[in-house]
């Protein structure tokens, strides 16, 4: 038991106070955890786009003042009543995306989308009572997604807290517990390519680059990616991508483009953009007969699909997924262990490191589609 | 050879002179067939709603004078240059998409649809010359998705020609060459529905009451039939259809009501109507994190499927197949072997006989929802 269990803590967080505003750094404070609650120091996060979508709240429901983050590194300080299979000091990813181990959807062998603990961006508070564990002066600041890692301590329902490997590097695996492990499993489980085929990656952000990864793993002869920023058509060469398309460079549709390079449309495609017309794009430009596309951004909750019903008869297929279809608790650890028996490299994910007072800067990054994931480090 | 063979051929023909007026039986010529073509004699046709939409051209390109009918069986009376797999006397079904073997499509295990010979709703005339086989005093009538089997003769690609076991009843199995093996299909080789699972059927006409078959041979627990039309729930009660919603007598989207129904969703749906709110629907009554929808029904030219993409997000899969992904030359034949083995019960789908003379009643019995199947008498 560390001498902080059961007592409220105090200690710094990167407070949203109000959309699109820079973070402050506050301190705040942090209540123990509740049955079936793990509270855990965070070493290190990233930031993922999720994360900027619903600060810059537009199109998404606005919730303010939120602490946000849910890439991110840690280990355990202590545990709420109920908690069996995690103890003080081990290591630990926080997912915004849960794993009860009861529910009809943890029992099937398809779906990762936990009836109690599947994403929730709307929710703002804990699942157990309804409440905040963080606050300022005794008035609540809002969860993001069940973990709220921009903060030195946050509490996490048990069922979206990963226990890992203690030798894996927290500053390198954090980001395995969304954007990676997300790009990665959208095609290794979910668009499932075959050896030799043509896969298209919309969004060279790390999620999309993650995708593309999965694709070079699964043998692709020809991974096309397509992005809007010149920037991010650089960092992706140090990928595995082969062919870079920019729509700009387009008049036409630019599934009309994709076709046409690909003597009617690609195997696969995997879209990590979060925009609906990319979205669209993805599912238009597989090839008629077997092409199968993939969503995986987060789009607006407005967004409006459209396309005409005989893209689907001319044997087109549309799925989507969360995390890769990865269950959290079940598979994440093996995620990581791909990293340690060096199957998976993370480190060039990783373009840029700050420290927790300068989170502000990894936003500038991400809005000016600099680099591709930057380490906070809350451990200085 | 018969005596007719290398002929132009004199012979009776229902002809869609407008759009939704009374087909005419009319004296045609029918031209012998050219290289790769096929001449058959038609002794029996069904209608399928496919006629009826092109011949409504409401939503369709309308395309006049036009000979209907796709659904078909007959013996082949001659057989143009380089056709070598059939000869006078085989007893065959026309179907409205081919499979020539050789292209891309054809080579895949996943596609059923023929770069060559797939459907295509617009072209009235044959492939090979861009002109049609039918005539009324010189003046050319234009084919319907190259089988046109509402004359005493056609001429079809032989691509598009199945030989069957002569020993089958062709006033039976001619219903197996378009609506009962797509809508069994559809099932039985797109949806896939595991045993004991639950699926939903949307339009209880041929196709649908044959995916309803499909999910019955499959193990389905509960086949929830959903129909607009009071009468083809009547008729849909001699089928395995095991519940029954009729979206008119409710407020709430027909989604919602199947969701209440079962717990969150269906397993697995399967559209056969043509309407795209039914489309929707069927998209959106489907289980998240595991369900699948399969479009059957073809739609307006104009239609456009909608959804928001968190559909998609949260683990619903969409596909749509013609002719129930099976490959009509490869594939049929054994379909109207489960016939002759007793595996598949085609009897209860035919549910009228008319004489050519009297082919408009099958279009007032399919436009008033009577019955499934007419089959039209050509051999009188
Ligand atoms: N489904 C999930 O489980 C899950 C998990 C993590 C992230 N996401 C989502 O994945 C998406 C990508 O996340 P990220 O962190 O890699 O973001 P990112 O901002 O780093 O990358 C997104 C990239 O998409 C590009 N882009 C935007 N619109 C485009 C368009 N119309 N066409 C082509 N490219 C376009 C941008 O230029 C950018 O490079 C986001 O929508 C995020 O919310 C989903
Ligand atoms: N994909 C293919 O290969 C293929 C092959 C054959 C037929 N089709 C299509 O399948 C569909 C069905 O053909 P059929 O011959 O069985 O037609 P049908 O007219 O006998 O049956 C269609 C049924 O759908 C019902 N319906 C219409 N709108 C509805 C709605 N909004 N909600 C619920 N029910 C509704 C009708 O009342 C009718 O009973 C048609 O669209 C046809 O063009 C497709
Ligand atoms: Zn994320
Ligand atoms: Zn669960
Ligand atoms: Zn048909
Ligand atoms: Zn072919």
């Amino acid at each position: 038991m560390s001498s902080t269990a059961g007592q409220v803590i105090r200690c710094k967080a990167a407070v949203a106070w109000e959309a699109e505003k820079p973070l402050v750094i506050e301190e705040v404070e942090v209540a123990p955890p509740q049955v079936d609650e793990v509270r855990i120091r965070i070493l290190y996060t990233a930031l993922c786009h999720t994360d900027v979508f619903f600060w810059e709240a537009k199109g998404q429901n606005p919730l303010f003042p939120r602490i946000f983050g849910h890439e991110a590194g840690g280990i355990v300080e202590s545990v709420g009543e109920g908690v069996k299979d995690l103890k003080p000091g081990d290591h630990v990813l926080p997912v915004f995306t849960g794993e009860c181990k009861e529910c009809a959807h943890c029992k099937s062998e398809e779906s990762n989308l936990c009836e109690l603990l599947r994403i929730n961006t709307d929710r703002g508070v804990m699942l157990s009572d309804g409440k905040s564990r963080f606050s300022i002066n005794g008035k609540p600041i809002y969860h993001f997604l069940g973990t709220s890692s921009f903060s030195e301590y946050t509490v996490v329902h048990v069922g979206c807290v990963v226990k890992i490997n203690p030798l894996a590097p927290l500053d390198k695996v954090c980001i395995l517990s969304c954007g990676i492990s997300t790009g990665l499993g959208a095609t290794l489980n979910v668009a499932k390519p075959k050896k030799g085929s043509t896969v298209a990656v919309f969004g060279l952000g790390a999620v999309g680059l993650a995708a593309a990864e999965g694709a070079r793993i699964s043998g692709a002869s020809r991974i096309i990616g397509i992005d809007l920023h010149p920037d991010r058509i650089e960092e992706a060469k140090k990928f595995g991508v082969t062919e870079f398309v920019n729509p700009k460079d387009h008049k036409k549709p630019i599934q009309e483009v994709i076709a046409e390079m690909t003597d009617g449309g690609v195997d696969r495609s995997v879209e990590c953009t979060g925009n609906v017309e990319a979205m669209i794009s993805a599912f238009e430009c597989v090839h008629d007969g077997w092409g199968l596309a993939v969503i995986v951004g987060v789009p607006r909750k407005d967004a409006v699909f459209k396309t005409n019903p005989v893209n689907f008869l001319n044997g087109r297929t549309l799925k989507g997924t969360f995390f890769g279809n990865y269950k959290p608790r079940s598979d994440l650890p093996s995620v990581v262990e791909k990293y340690m028996n060096k199957e998976l490299e993370v480190e060039k994910f990783i373009t840029h490191h700050v420290s927790f007072a300068d989170i502000n800067k990894a936003f500038e990054y991400m809005l000016n589609g600099q680099g591709l994931r930057c380490i906070i480090r809350l451990d200085e």
